[in-house]
């Protein structure tokens, strides 16, 4: 698999609206981005930072897997997103190869028009892990 | 505070050697670096990905803050780094002024050399945040 970069960087949130000021004022990171992903059930609010994003995520229905992630964890580090330069399939493929477990048998869409796939933290050292087509 | 970008990403792993094999040989990644810090008690392993790095994080020692993480959470993202482009202390002063709790009331050194700092999880949405200074 070649990565070029860390897409962006998954953080739960309770609200976009309360979490923003710290991001925004204390920070000093620029949202550029809100939007809603319907059937994740999940709002999220983009910011740059260098060659990467944070990508806030606050839950549009107690059924979203967010709003159980803030349940049992409280808000934090949700995933990694790493960019494939190798396209998402190959991507999943090589991993199934080497007996990584996925979450995505193949690429979906995700937040931002992007091609996406899970893999399941099980196999990734603990970490929630997205791989994007960028 | 001018953050130009992420410095790096802490990951707590039980084992640096049992976690590289997934990082190197599945994701492509590639260590550069393993030290230790010793008043930390962790050793740490760089991988660089883009314009940031990962850093995992193995404790040396029971009493490692690391080893306490993952006795609770287990193994996963621990925190996250900003590189400051106006110094540590001027950001832990603004962070102050900001009513940002912070963990480190002065810069002290970190791994690679780094001037470094904490900011308190419980001012920072619930994510344990590093100031870097490049």
């Amino acid at each position: 698999m070649k990565i070029s970069h860390i897409e962006h960087l998954g953080i739960a949130v309770k609200s976009i609206e309360e979490a923003l000021p710290y991001y925004e004022n204390v920070l000093g990171l620029k949202c550029y981005n809100i939007e809603t992903v319907e059937d994740q059930k999940v709002k999220t609010a983009f910011l740059k930072v260098g060659d990467t994003k944070i990508e806030l995520l606050e839950p549009t229905s107690p059924e979203s897997t967010i709003a159980k992630f803030l349940e049992t964890k409280g808000p934090g580090f949700h995933h990694i997103a790493f960019a494939v330069e190798d396209g998402v399939a190959n991507a999943l493929a090589e991993c199934e190869a080497n007996g990584i477990r996925v979450i995505d048998k193949a690429p979906r869409n995700g937040a931002e028009g992007l091609k996406i796939a899970f893999l399941h933290p099980k196999s990734t050292q603990g970490v929630l892990t997205e791989l994007c087509e960028d």
